[in-house]
């Protein structure tokens, strides 16, 4: 008998437990129950996140299980690297192709005897949730069931309801949003678009690319946003017309948001002469990178202008030192997990912003934070007042159990829940989606019921919440 | 049956449980409540605070229900402010006298009408706890029971049981004090000593008009000072003079503490030139904002001295950017509900004063922070050794269920319960006051109940801890 | 009947409580217990702390229970001195030799008559376990039970099974770790070694001494340290040779680690002839702040580059602002209990060190923090990628039940467990090593039981996540 054996105490050990991440308290638990069974089956709303359109416009099958569940997934690799495992032996294309593993099995073992790594993590609630409700596995990955796993997967994949329209209408997926640059033609959106299915995906518009002096190829991606949007891009004057021009064209595939994603929180609000100095410094490559910082700032008081014209909201996503490793950055290129937060500033950051147009009746600008610190400091007093401010939910590092429960603890006192959004998954981990939306809605009801138990929330205002929380409040705030 | 009534389950929906903030599981929640009737009759001591004394002194009854509980209170038109209400439809007044709502019961309903957008906020406690213990309500306030409330308050408030001193008797308490500039004639305190009335009003010597350099009318505030203290505030012995007499004046009328809000924790030991030479510039007017800073640091040490001296107990509260939002703070003035905290360093900032009188017996200094995350890291580290330092409690923003328990959970283990100071209520909403300590008190059994069941802290001991956190530590830290 | 009687409903109230720490709920409770059961008798691994080398050496009884347990140990002074005992009182010796307090027993009762002060702190639950698992005693320390306590444990400490090396038996101790300066002569090691006796007790690298230029008396140790290398110090060169000689010296005692305890984490990478600038300076006195601490950023690369050599482990200790009292270091030094937290950068300050050396295999560098912001926002996503970072344990302030469960909470979702390196005791105080042991493991008990019970580990994981906590995991991270 083995020592689990031995001190499980009947306890069942499924892969999915019921009862997940509801309170311990049995009287507690009983709450959450009643306050998810409630909530469960509504559909998801997925506002922001990093899918591929083309998905939904080819409906092609996912190739194989290591390409679906590892080689793109940076929470995945990254444990995988921190342990000594080489990008290269995890299929991570470099940048100057030099030869990576191409054996998809031979990942996926590599990944399997290594799950353990993932115990206590967000990564692996969310990966058995995938295995259970879609592969039908109750079994714990690990080198001796990894060809199994491989096997039952890939044979799923093969068949037409694993394609990704047949997985988002079995997601309930009411709608999700891509994110796009300014330079993207939208090409997979208007195919899925003209395609005639009925499934609900909306673009937005992610400017970083021609708003950040310093960001890769700058100089050039204005020539091409000139291009695009047919404005004159050699004045500062022009270049807010390109803005708005692609900003109406990404409105007219479904978008409803702006995204903005700077390393600090910083806003400005310049002259426009000092605006038009800089940006002819910035596209002439000669700006410095103080300058180039007041610029990003001032061009999110200029997006916060034009969305009270175009009712786009914003988010602004600050706080993340990109690629810290220079050398894994030379031979992979972004995203490869080294993304890592930083403190990050709001009450002085905002406030040019704020005090251009934060009292203004109709913006809507939704704040997230790597940095928890300024939960309870910062942001709930911020959002607690003024009237454009939202906050968006725990993101990325801290979209898990804890990080969520740290959320609501952190803002409820001071900000209360009408000034939350709801759920983001943030994703491009498509088979991930139902997973992070059933631990939001978990942990919501689990605290909600805290708050029932402990004499802070009535049990029938609590139902009427935690249905806001899960779709009421995401819709309003994205306007969707 | 509405869904409320399906899913209570049977559980008592009353406007107040009885067992609100006690731990869920059985047992903690147990050894709570026994400590928490050992200390829920214990007399309020409010050491620190914003009634005012006029309403001791006249004993008029308060206006209407909306005068008392939503146009004075920034917790309440903060938030409604944040979900788009307007501060004028609140009866929030203008500085520039451009109208405003006067129907307070126009007001009531659409505070009662928004009364959701509390839910999970220590607001919605306080108020609830206010409805019900002073008005006998026990229905939640809504639009529909927005008329019910309005009357059954505005009925109540014309009962002379509920006139300033009633209430205070009622509200057993022991001592409250008030916070009043040195420009103050204290003639309410006087009215009230005057009066044969035995409720003991203390004020508390609060001299940020006549420290910081900044604020608003500084030159001419010090010449008031010069003229009500008789001294020679043309130079800087005379100003430190004018200090000490006032200081000597508010302790007639009962002071035993000062209060400093400055922006940060920033204390300086300037010799004694240089201290002359700022403070030339400050009542010229020609002083810069780093040297104002230096300044506003110089007369914290400077406070220390005279409070070594006459034995006043010196309060700190730093870290809050006060009227962050320009046009209201145009519009409107101060303290509108757009003071946010900022993150704040202790560490260097009191370095100065510390090393200037940080070890000499019988000073004392009670920190107060917006900034938790400074608990831990140098709050609980700083007091859990200099004698002079102790901490006040979860303030402001944190004055909450969860504030208070963090504060609990990050500064006991290094500090302990001793270097703590009870519970203040800061407050100048009058009828929250019983809410407030009881919310304090429960909070604090909730804690000792944990530590009990969990075998980190001796019931026996608990009771006694309870007594001390609830009455004898205040009494002793403000020397009442 | 006692107040503690009557409401202690029949709860034991034996100074030890058999399920301390262990969740309040029934089902938690019991999985946490089994957990415990299971990994309670492991040996107890030290890998890093500050007891004298001499005692194992010489082998000699402890002096007197004020000795042991009071005069050197900074968390019980710094309290005591916090509300007001001299610490002459206490016995701590001054510098000037100025005459203090020698009477052991007037000492204790002093320590006795205010025990009370350290409830709800880890030294309570350290104190206590001493006394109750070592002394038999099983009543609380008061100012009434002090004699009773003195005597029985001066009897005890005379007694031959209470001597170092048979405590170090009792303790089940497998493996110690001191800490030596590179200056010291390892003399006690090597006395050790010769003795015979089978307990293994080895050294670690700490070269602040040599490494810091504002280290006291920089220029004489950096002398000695030549002198004790035979390394030519006078210039960089030489003195990088005399730190691999002395680290091969240290290793040749057993050491696998070195440690580092700056003011900040900063790191640099310099060319060698900036480096070569610098110590020159600092060789001759002339050394700026600036240019000290950039010195210190190198010399961390530089004994980076040396572990991959040598294989020593890096531990970075870094955050405390030492001495922060003037007056108490003028009179009595270092290590009085003044040594304060700060907030620490870790993202900006390892980059330089992370982009030289950061991707290597077979560096290890584990990092401890004061600041736990950096736990969620910097630590473990640095951890949870490079694969040279491990985190240390909570430390220091943070060495307690609730600093432990935050560290679990705040870091495991982003790291894993397996980027984290078991329990460091860090202590000088002997007794009180099997309680800090005792009190880690049933914090992480409690944690995995909390994971479980709320389905977010499996309870057969849990059993070997509890192993590998406790065991396996600091022995791999301190390749002991």
């Amino acid at each position: 008998m083995s020592i689990a054996q031995q001190s499980a105490q009947g306890r069942e050990q499924r892969l999915l437990d019921e009862d997940r991440l509801f309170p311990a308290d049995p009287g507690a638990r009983a709450v959450a129950r009643g306050l998810y069974a409630h909530i469960r089956d509504l559909p998801v709303i997925s506002p922001h996140g990093h899918t591929d359109p083309r998905w939904y416009a080819e409906n092609e099958a996912f190739p194989d299980p290591a390409e679906l569940f590892v080689v793109p997934d940076h929470y995945v690799f990254r444990m995988l690297f921190s342990q000594g495992v080489k990008l290269e032996e995890l299929g991570v294309p470099t940048l100057d192709g030099a030869p990576v593993e191409t054996d998809s099995r031979k990942i996926w073992r590599r990944f399997a005897e290594n799950y353990y790594l993932f115990r206590g993590t967000p990564t692996r609630i969310w990966l058995d949730h995938a295995f259970a409700t879609l592969f039908d596995i109750d079994v714990v990955l690990s080198a001796k069931t990894a060809d199994f796993y491989y096997e039952r997967i890939a044979e799923r994949l093969a068949q037409p309801d694993y394609r990704p329209r047949a997985l988002f209408e079995r997601f309930n997926i009411e709608v999700i949003a891509t994110t796009e640059s300014p330079l993207d033609d939208l090409r997979w959106h208007k195919e899925i678009a003209e395609s005639g299915w009925k499934g609900r995906v909306i673009t937005a518009y992610r400017p970083d690319a021609v708003v950040d002096p310093e960001f890769q190829d700058f100089q050039r991606n204005i020539e091409r946003f000139g291009e695009l949007s047919g404005a004159d891009i050699g004045n500062f004057a022009g270049y807010l017309d390109a803005h708005r021009i692609r900003r109406s064209f990404f409105k007219s595939f479904g978008a409803t948001s702006t995204d903005h994603g700077h390393a600090t929180a910083r806003t400005e609000n310049l002259d426009r002469g000092e605006a038009e100095r800089l940006y002819q410094k910035a596209i002439k490559g000669t700006i410095s990178a103080e300058e180039a910082d007041a610029f990003r700032g001032h061009m999110l008081t200029e997006m916060a202008r034009m969305s009270l014209d175009d009712g786009l909201v914003m988010q602004i996503h600050p706080g993340s030192w990109r690629s810290h490793s220079k050398s894994i950055f030379t031979r992979f290129g972004r995203d490869k997990g080294f993304d890592i937060p930083m403190r990050t500033d709001y009450v002085r950051a905002l406030k040019p912003m704020l005090d251009a147009v934060g009292t203004e009746p109709g913006l809507s600008v939704i704040l997230f934070t790597l940095d928890e610190t300024a939960y309870s400091r910062e942001l709930a007093p911020l959002a607690g007042v003024y009237p454009c401010l939202k906050l968006g939910p725990a993101w990325w590092f801290f979209d898990s159990a804890e990080g969520m429960r740290r959320f609501r603890e952190l803002t409820t006192e001071t900000a209360g829940f009408y000034n939350t959004v709801g759920f983001n998954d943030d994703t491009r981990a498509f088979c991930s989606i139902p997973a992070r939306h059933d631990v939001a809605r978990r942990v919501d009801c689990a605290y909600l019921a805290e708050l029932v138990v402990t004499g802070r929330l009535r049990e029938d205002e609590a139902y009427e919440v935690a249905h806001d929380l899960t779709y009421r409040l995401v819709k309003e705030a994205y306007r969707l």
